[in-house]
């Protein structure tokens, strides 16, 4: 079994607060994210950014597209992201011109329960979905839990490469042992800490040895 | 029946092309749009310059909101804006937190025809949401049609204020006879036209012609 990535999403509101951050911890993470939030706050620059720090690192541009994939994926490209997301509320055929453009992740927010339409996603060479609990939701009281699990596994099952994200921690880990996780994305557990550089590492080393 | 109004989208992907057309329509339109492949480009500083330039009409930043509805509300409501745009996808908690920062407008994208969820919009004081053809979906050939119709009138009864976008030019709005339908949102339509002037004036026109 791969062992699941490490990504540290920088949902931060300026591009000197990613960069600082990403500058600790690129060492030790696998990708780097351009959050929502960031480029909200500075556009595309802040990709081109993080890029330049983190030459070899996988570049993710959270976007959350949901038009205009073929355009928005060029910029990414671009701005030198190697991955991009697009919300799961989003045509087949926008994730497609975007796939065309750039790797890209399907978030999944409220309603993407529908096989079919993630069966679509396959059949157009999209194989990557962000798994996720809400910031908001998390906010409201949800936890990891089985029925988490169930839904990842089950993603998995259908073929996709999952990724799982929304208030990981390294405490919840071990309720993916033995479930191919294509990544973990940390943000505020690793951006939010004292010490980014050793949050990371705790990430990498409970992925080591929950995976090894 | 309150005339609709228009909205010019400015889904340009500089600021300056985005100022160059609304310094030739803001004395026409009554909603000036951030694009939301713009605020991918520039971040918010597109908000607050197109502030800058139309003080005194609606500025709307068209982020697709999928989550942090409060932390982005404010955002944007700190560059200026008076309206924002949520994704369908969005939890109704993020939702909810938005509209406590700022008036939202939800976007319906793929999924959103579950009508306990738009009740649940209404129950949470949001009422706008924007009728929606994709980009990419009419590039693949949907024209707008009695089906359209049929399900703003449907969003209309339930007590939501219904904007209507996606390839709008002044020829479908007759469609919409005896709709009160509450905004005409035109991207292209205007800011690619060779006189932008002139053809916010022709929706204008055509908007006085079918609602007097």
């Amino acid at each position: 079994m791969n062992k699941p990535m490490l990504q540290v999403a920088l949902d931060t509101d300026t591009t000197a607060q990613a960069l600082t951050v990403a500058r600790k911890v690129a060492d030790v993470v696998d990708v780097v994210e351009a959050g929502t939030l960031l480029i909200y706050q500075e556009g595309m620059s802040a990709v081109s950014d993080l890029r330049a720090i983190a030459p070899d690192k996988i570049i993710l541009a959270d976007a959350k597209v949901a038009d205009a994939g073929g355009h928005v994926g060029k910029v990414a490209t671009n701005a030198g992201a190697d991955w991009m997301t697009c919300i799961n509320a989003a045509t087949v055929q926008t994730m497609a011109q975007a796939q065309n453009e750039i790797e890209v992740q399907v978030e999944l927010y409220e309603g993407w329960d529908d096989k079919k339409r993630a069966q679509a996603w396959l059949d157009n060479d999209i194989d990557q979905v962000v798994y996720h609990q809400s910031r908001d939701a998390k906010a409201a009281g949800q936890v990891w839990g089985e029925k988490d699990l169930a839904s990842v596994k089950s993603l998995i099952d259908m073929g996709f490469k999952v990724s799982v994200t929304g208030g990981v921690e390294p405490e919840i880990l071990k309720l993916f042992k033995g479930v191919p996780v294509y990544t973990f994305i940390a943000g505020r557990a690793i951006h939010g800490a004292d010490d980014p550089h050793a949050a990371a590492l705790e990430f990498k080393k409970e992925i080591d040895r929950i995976w090894s």
